[in-house]
């Protein structure tokens, strides 16, 4: 019988530009912000290019030395922008295994220290390299085709995609560790430059540098150690083709509604029953397909559906409170951790303004490259029911 | 109760200058080799640089997609040179703890497709990249630091170091995947150019392009899989801290010690029940302090035992009969894979003109850096008995 697995402390860095700081002290100011003063088993840490970004690999040793957790076995997992979610899920599994009670999962991306253009370049090297990267086929024009076909299925408009990245920057002026914190409107996103035709400035997430941590334990352990845990029901994986040319479909991510599926499946969580979902907005059109994929909304409703105010904090399923990639940041190797850590604030009852009220019950889905890699976590909290 | 896990097929492409062949069809080589038809739960790759060697990061859907292996889990781990120990520690984890029935590890590296100086400055950055890379110490600076000062506690000499290149030449010449076919003899090594005193060319491991794939069963699905399955006893992994300059010796690799002492005691192996062994051989001095880390041999005992030809493919424990990483060649993501390939070869009795006769206990010894990182699994196979 696999052992029950609680999140029992999770932190996160200020996310932005953080020139100050190299990934050592990101990953420290993790930590810290975590609060958690116990010993580990075992550290997994997510990064997608930090030989790329900081000519630093073999992240493993060196974060355990900045977190000062001794000589337990440290490694680095990737899987692109899903990098942080896969780094869970091996966490999660090394332990409901009975191989490990305490684990720590770090994630960190530090961005900024190349030009904007190199790190565009960087970033390309999750997509197909010989087909899509070495052909011009940056991140944004990946999505701006996934986008153009969205709208052409199902109506789906411009300002829709902007409703999403107005919304996610209301819910990052809540939140004191995102990178932007200021509203902007749908007319603001209208009127952003474009940077692939339909996606503008406003309908992509930055590039950020930042840390999340959070620390995971067996059920027994996991009382001892925090008065409020939250359970990792299911953390599920799923693989598509890397080039978007051989995908079945671009309206959606085959992998991310496997993935989902199976989810929901093991966690024997409904879909009704979900209180919240921090879902991978990289850019507008993505948290839309999300939405759909996962099922919350029918193909070509989540859009009409974000329009409506249904996704907003107050709405009937509040996506993205932190803010999202789109506004909290995307320093990417720390994103798919970091969605973990915002769901435990949630369902501890720890997100202050940004709390989504009641919440029990929470889903992650984090997605690496055009969508070749797809993790769903859900999650569920005890102090909602109280 | 843990589930006991299996070794039943493994392979490999050929180790060079695979100019003609990229990264996935070199896995899909490997893949073929081991001759797997079966179906997979889960892929684990391994690899230290891809993003820098080949612009292609998010190598896991790739190479699923390379061996034609659907849509299920895939992710890279990394941990400089031990990433393929590493990765393979994982998927021992993911099968003993229920998770998975079958999974596979692919580890590669596609490393001459740069010019060696760049190769360098790549593989530099698995070092401390502040006070090490920065500075202009190449992995052979670091390593001829660790020989100089085992030369000055053991009297250990530039011949006995040389003389660990000319056996594992003389092992490749059996192995027709090795990078280099040809035997050394000690004063070809003592000839050889200075790299950084006192290794010399033929002190070093060469650059190589090339994969490695094994594929792991639990117990019941194992026995039907294959007819000579090697149980993994133990894979155990330790950290140290990134800088040699934290260490407490730069004689030996503590990490590789403490993983060592885990995999012993986990195993209910005993040393002297060890048939054969894949070390690290990097560098030679590397393989002198391996088999002092793991203990077959006292401190400062390791060379004269070499010398005397100990460790030879005949002697009392043959070291790398494979060649190791100095002749069969070190594309890094693949090392710590096709040192599990190697001991799985040899233990069910395929392993050609280079078998070690009657071997039924082996162990795999996997380092990243100059030790941050090390991984010992130590196998077991029924052949031998019989």
């Amino acid at each position: 019988m696999p052992r029950r697995v609680f999140v029992v402390a999770a932190g996160s860095s200020r996310f932005g530009e953080r020139w100050e700081a190299g990934q050592a002290e990101l990953a420290k100011e993790a930590w810290q912000d975590a609060g958690f003063r116990g010993k580990i088993d075992s550290l997994f840490v997510s990064s997608m290019a930090s030989g790329a970004f900081t000519e630093q690999e073999h992240l493993g040793p060196l974060v355990l030395s900045a977190i000062g957790s001794g000589s337990v076995p440290s490694v680095r997992l990737e899987a692109a922008c899903a990098s942080g979610g896969a780094a869970v899920r091996q966490a999660f599994l090394s332990v409901r295994s009975g191989e490990h009670d305490v684990v720590a999962v770090v994630g960190l991306e530090k961005m900024t220290d190349v030009p904007p253009d190199e790190a565009s370049r960087i970033l390309s090297q999750a997509s197909l390299a010989e087909d899509e990267a070495r052909t011009g086929a940056t991140f944004p024009a990946l999505y701006a085709l996934m986008a153009r076909r969205h709208m052409h299925e199902f109506g789906t408009t411009e300002e829709q995609l902007a409703a999403v990245s107005a919304k996610n920057h209301s819910n990052a002026c809540l939140n004191d560790k995102a990178h932007f914190r200021r509203t902007v409107s749908v007319d603001d996103v209208m009127r952003s430059p474009p940077v692939s035709d339909p996606l503008k400035v406003l309908d992509c997430s930055p590039v950020s540098d930042g840390a999340a941590a959070i620390i995971i334990a067996e059920e027994g352990v996991a009382r001892g150690l925090s008065e409020n845990p939250a359970e990792i029901l299911a953390c599920e994986q799923a693989s598509g083709p890397l080039g978007l040319c051989a995908r079945t479909t671009i309206c959606g991510i085959p992998a991310a509604a496997s993935a989902a599926k199976l989810a929901l499946e093991k966690s024997g969580a409904k879909l009704s029953g979900i209180d919240l979902a921090e879902v991978h907005d990289c850019f507008t059109i993505a948290e839309i397909m999300a939405l759909e994929d996962v099922g919350f909304f029918p193909r070509g409703g989540a859009a009409k559906a974000t329009e409506r105010g249904e996704t907003a904090l107050s709405g009937s399923v509040p996506v993205n409170p932190s803010g999202g990639l789109k506004a909290k940041g995307h320093p990417v190797g720390a994103t798919g951790v970091s969605q973990f850590a915002e769901c435990f604030l949630q369902l501890s009852g720890r997100a202050g303004k940004r709390q989504v009220k009641g919440a029990r019950t929470a889903l992650t889905h984090n997605v690496g490259g055009s969508g070749a890699t797809a993790v769903i976590g859900i999650l569920s909290g005890e102090v909602g029911r109280k």
